[in-house]
């Protein structure tokens, strides 16, 4: 196994098969674009049962993940995708860089989902894109930002009706895509507390990395709490 | 006649007819988001004369402006619309500040134009803004968007023919639109080099407000050589 790439809170390594990496969760957080940075134990185990979880329930709706099985506690075997250099953020409620950015109320209900992409850029800091800048960087395709759109906004409503039943708001998320040799666009990465935000809809606690990023108390046991009130199992 | 709106190059009056206004131009000339501020004398009668002589030609082409008369050297009388609370910028060359949000070297040619809207706020510095946020924030329905972006293509490929043939390079420019009450959309503000980016294609020397921004001379002398390069009339 080689590692192909280091990411904030995962490694990708390579395995026998080309056409397949092992996705490994690890236990560090970061915030302000690598600024504030800590290690977490059991973050990793944590977040790789909260992907299981709601890739499983997108899987079964019919939308389709790099997945090809769950290794362990804390890896995925997952497809060898093309991943866009992308991010694609849904909000359901203002909250985060946005509130700034236009001046929303924190918990500001949008009248539907707002869509936006960002480039993944360290070095640029992640900026907001366009769709014409997309296309101009060669990004993806015209149809391929249609497709992650649409399919964006599919997993927002299975993931928001799903999590509203256990009481549990989902504000806002992000989402990575990439793309197989033949074309296919699955959805890659993960998802977690550390890309999605969720607020306790009787108290309005944060169950998220905002608790890391305000210092609000410790992230892993309200990554624990939520898995409990969300029926996130910790095992495979 | 009473003060409507007072901008940073432009001052807006009511008239005797509730449906026009006076469109006069002021000799004041700011930056870095009214930070740099400086008196020019002639600016604002150099400026009414590219707005005049610009749109002129988009006029000749079937490109409706908010121009009813071109009433003296500094001032036009317009159609009294609401102004959407956003600029459409069109970008033929990288220039300004995508270099450094997306990492463009200054003069890169885009493939094709690019566009973007931005959010007209001085409290928050006009920020960029998505077409889904334009529709959130009911600044824009997506027909007015679609009209808009069409309609700057349009400007786009008739101003930078025609300074083409004068050995000019239209870089970049933004425009402001506004609604008549029948829901006409017009061409509004100005076009001049406050407004645009041009550079001399024998020096690649800045005619435009960079000059200003970034100190490199006497702004109306500038402004005055491009005047004379591209055969805009002082006079009405």
């Amino acid at each position: 196994m080689r590692l192909l790439y280091e990411g904030k809170s995962k490694q990708i390594f390579s395995t026998d098969d080309p056409n397949e990496v092992l996705v490994c969760f690890k236990d560090s957080v970061t915030a302000q674009n690598g600024l504030k940075k800590d290690i977490y134990r059991d973050k990793g185990r944590v977040n790789s049962a909260f992907t299981r979880h709601f890739f499983s329930i997108l899987e079964e709706t019919g939308i389709k993940t790099h997945v090809v099985s769950y290794l362990d506690d804390t890896s995925i075997r997952a497809k060898h995708l093309r991943i866009f250099s992308l991010e694609i953020v849904v909000r359901n409620y203002a909250a985060g860089s946005i509130c700034k950015r236009y001046n929303y109320e924190k918990g500001y209900r949008f009248e539907t989902p707002l869509l936006e992409f960002f480039l993944k850029s360290d070095e640029l800091c992640d900026p907001p894109i366009t769709e014409e800048e997309i296309i101009e960087r060669d990004l993806a395709t015209i149809e391929e930002i249609s497709f992650i759109k649409a399919q964006t906004l599919k997993v927002n409503e299975v993931l928001s009706k799903q999590v509203d039943k256990k009481g549990v708001i989902l504000v806002d998320f992000k989402l990575e895509y990439g793309r197989e040799a033949s074309g296919q666009i699955l959805l890659a990465d993960e998802i977690s507390p550390d890309s999605c935000r969720f607020w306790l809809k009787s108290t309005m606690e944060s169950l998220d990395k905002d608790v890391y990023r305000e210092d609000k108390g410790d992230l892993v046991d309200s990554y624990k709490k939520l898995m409990e009130i969300l029926g996130v199992k910790h095992e495979i």
